[in-house]
């Protein structure tokens, strides 16, 4: 019997978007604890992440008010890391299937995830970086997909790794925030590549993927555009204000 | 029953012998093919892993040459892809515990040595870094180490993962190869400070891990030394010859 469960996580971010889909497909019984990333409550800080970063996983111990967090509890951080301790304590759940091989096949498209598609994604809004690379680290991806189905075939924590991070890809370039740098009508071509003929399955990946439940239930594009918006507003305003 | 493995490594891999040990520490029934890095074989990069990087397991299909792999063997890559795959494959040999948070502990670790150790560590020897980042990386593994014992208690890929590192840091460190661009007295300095009190847990930690049969059997320091020197000599042909 897994003993209690506390999510610290922050809708806005894809990490904790990960563990947060893990979590509600496993059905597992949990709580959640919003952190507002720009006012950290103090106790997050001090007694969940020394680092500061969500997502965070606080496990067994006492109950307690979320906000009050028992140093009995162990905390658990990095998303690819949380994504297989939720398989690991549900292992009836689907999250990961039991044969070795595809076990490795999700564990390498979790890697490449981590390893290559975030870095190329974060350097394309973030970093003021050519789009190709992003490009690039997407056509990987799509290679590994199998013809139809989800990363690995049937659903597994894989997918969980990607949905979040292509669901805000979209918004993002939508969004077309000065922060990013881009130039007149970029963010429009890019989008138009990415919808277009050369990421079909890609594509149709990410649309079989975004009709799951679990999805639509933690994924309010409003809100995350908003969201978006918010950060970028601050990010840019803190970049003019360094560059004085 | 696991099917037919086969490990292509490089003796001076470090990630090779990340998957050579855990192999080993299986008990498995494997068989090894070395991959001359600087002369590949053109099967190698043809038919087992067109990006041309070790360590790669060839699973399953029937039995065949090494050096003539079936297309029906499935390749797998990247070290911590396999150290798992290992793990999965033999789930009674000890390499991973049961309890979902010593698993989250020893992935953790992993995750510690493959983003921040391994960087820190091409940085310091390979790019012309300054010692600190190396210094804090390694604070930060020390930090993660229980009193005594191995990674997480009992011995586990956790170990495997860092091992290999440890062990070609001394032989790197100790080589002083004009490659890495040191100054005058700072390979000493580095090694005096690494042997010293600062890091006197982490030390008692490797020369722990360096007993057991396995490191032994897979690690022999003057092989490794003149392997390194190698290499090195040969890049810093290639550096000399592309900056005239
Ligand atoms: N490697 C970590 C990354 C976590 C991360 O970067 N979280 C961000 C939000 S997306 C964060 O908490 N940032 C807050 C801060 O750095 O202050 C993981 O995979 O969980
Ligand atoms: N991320 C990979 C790294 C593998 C890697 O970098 N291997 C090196 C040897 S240590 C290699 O094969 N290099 C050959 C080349 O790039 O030509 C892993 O963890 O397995």
């Amino acid at each position: 019997m897994p003993e209690q469960i506390t999510l610290y996580g922050s809708y806005i971010s894809p990490f904790s978007h990960m563990v947060n889909i893990a979590l509600l497909e496993s059905k597992a019984d949990f709580n959640r604890f919003e952190i507002d990333l720009r006012n950290k409550p103090d106790f997050f800080v001090r007694e969940i992440n020394p680092v500061g970063k969500v997502p965070v996983i606080a496990y067994g111990g006492p109950i307690v008010p979320l906000d009050r967090p028992s140093p009995e509890s162990v905390k658990l951080t990095e998303s690819r890391v949380l994504l297989d301790f939720i398989a690991d304590l549900f292992p009836d759940a689907g999250l990961l299937p039991k044969d070795p091989v595809l076990r490795a096949k999700a564990h390498f498209f979790i890697d490449v995830v981590q390893t290559k598609l975030i870095p190329a994604w974060r350097g394309y809004f973030a970093e003021g970086k050519p789009s190709e690379s992003l490009l690039t680290a997407l056509e990987e991806v799509q290679a590994l997909l199998p013809p139809s189905g989800y990363a690995i075939g049937e659903w597994s924590i894989a997918d969980a790794s990607i949905v979040p991070i292509l669901a805000r890809m979209d918004v993002v370039i939508e969004l077309d925030h000065p922060f990013c740098g881009w130039r007149e009508g970029e963010a429009r071509s890019v989008l138009d590549t990415i919808h277009g003929p050369r990421f079909a399955r890609l594509r149709q990946f990410y649309l079989h993927l975004a009709e799951r439940p679990v999805f639509q239930a933690t994924f309010d594009k409003d809100i995350i555009k908003e969201t978006f918006k918010g950060v970028f507003d601050f990010r840019l305003q803190l970049r003019q204000s360094a560059s004085k």
